[in-house]
């Protein structure tokens, strides 16, 4: 099955809503119910999900707890992901600390900086170690995920060196692009998609700061 | 004119790419193109920027620079937005420092946090104050937005305390719900999301962690 990259985005906000739901308790849930909780509409919930051959019974919805396995299932998370970070500045550190990165199907096991004076401190459940050291890291780690938490200049040949030693897919968190290799899937993370979501939800006559 | 979350979502990326065509100097584009490189079918982007009067000329496109300025426009991000960051950890730290915060529409004016340790350090041009000047700060630095960088047990009660000195939405980094006021928004960011998008699209036979 080929799920289409916005498609495959929404699955992954069912899939948070849906199992918020089931530690609430929660057994049955209605297209409608969902489109409310995620603002969809309910034909395009119905529409995603039968794409998975999940079809909600009319008048009684989705059975809650089958819909999580079968989403955590196509999803493939029903297995873990090891990551190694590399760059151990404040965002690097910050995101070996980050709960939704050391929970269920991920988990960061190694961290590399070039820097001398961040070699060897502990961040998060591990020692740095060098960036010349990636390679071992990686094989003794068994690390298949690399996050890119270096500056814009270093982005592209950061991800060059993480396709050279194994890594099967990058996240990137550098400002700047980066052009991936096919065999090497590569997602930018622009945390300003955040900001400009909100902006526009604030109330139209909100003073600015112009 | 309304527009729905996810149409927004579109929107921010329509704009992001047409900024960079704009860069690099292309002047007409065709929705088949912005589709090819943003993923989506050449309908939805036809239909979503109907929505806000663009017509694209058949056979000639979207003038590129005109479309710019009226998605700027539309998502209000044709004024500045002031931030002030709450927890000056390595989050908080990171996020201050952050080029997507601090160029054009957005710009990181202050921080804050309550540990007396942080309080007086320098981090990306400006002075970490502590917690309970956080009124003075947001009066003083005309701050219009929080970014929530605090632990997941503080951020309910941050969030309140940013009600109530008068910022006007919220961005929270905490990985815990927030309930938010009608009045001011908030949007959670959950870095997840992509780990989980990048994780679908590994190799079906990539080796995993189990």
């Amino acid at each position: 099955m080929s799920i289409s990259p916005l498609t495959l985005n929404r699955l992954c906000f069912y899939l948070r809503a849906l199992r918020r739901m089931a530690d609430a308790g929660t057994q049955r849930v209605s297209s409608q119910q969902l489109a409310d909780r995620l603002s969809l509409s309910a034909a395009q919930i119905r529409k995603d999900l039968a794409q998975l051959g999940e079809l909600g019974i009319r008048g009684v919805g989705y059975d809650v707890a089958g819909l999580v396995e079968r989403l955590t299932k196509v999803l493939r998370l029903d297995r873990s992901y090891r990551m190694v970070v590399v760059g151990m500045g404040n965002l690097g550190r910050a995101l070996s600390a980050y709960f939704g990165f050391n929970h269920g199907a991920f988990v960061v096991v190694a961290g590399v900086d070039p820097d001398p004076a961040k070699v060897g401190r502990e961040v998060g459940g591990f020692i740095v170690r060098p960036l010349d050291e990636l390679a071992d890291v990686v094989r003794e780690e068994r690390a298949q995920l690399g996050v890119l938490a270096v500056p814009a200049a270093a982005a592209q040949e950061t991800y060059d060196l993480l396709v050279k030693v194994g890594v099967q897919g990058v996240l990137n968190f550098a400002p700047s692009r980066v052009r991936p290799v096919p065999e090497v899937p590569l997602k930018n993370v622009d945390l300003r998609i955040y900001l400009e979501e909100l902006a526009y939800r604030l109330p139209e006559d909100a003073p600015t700061g112009d």
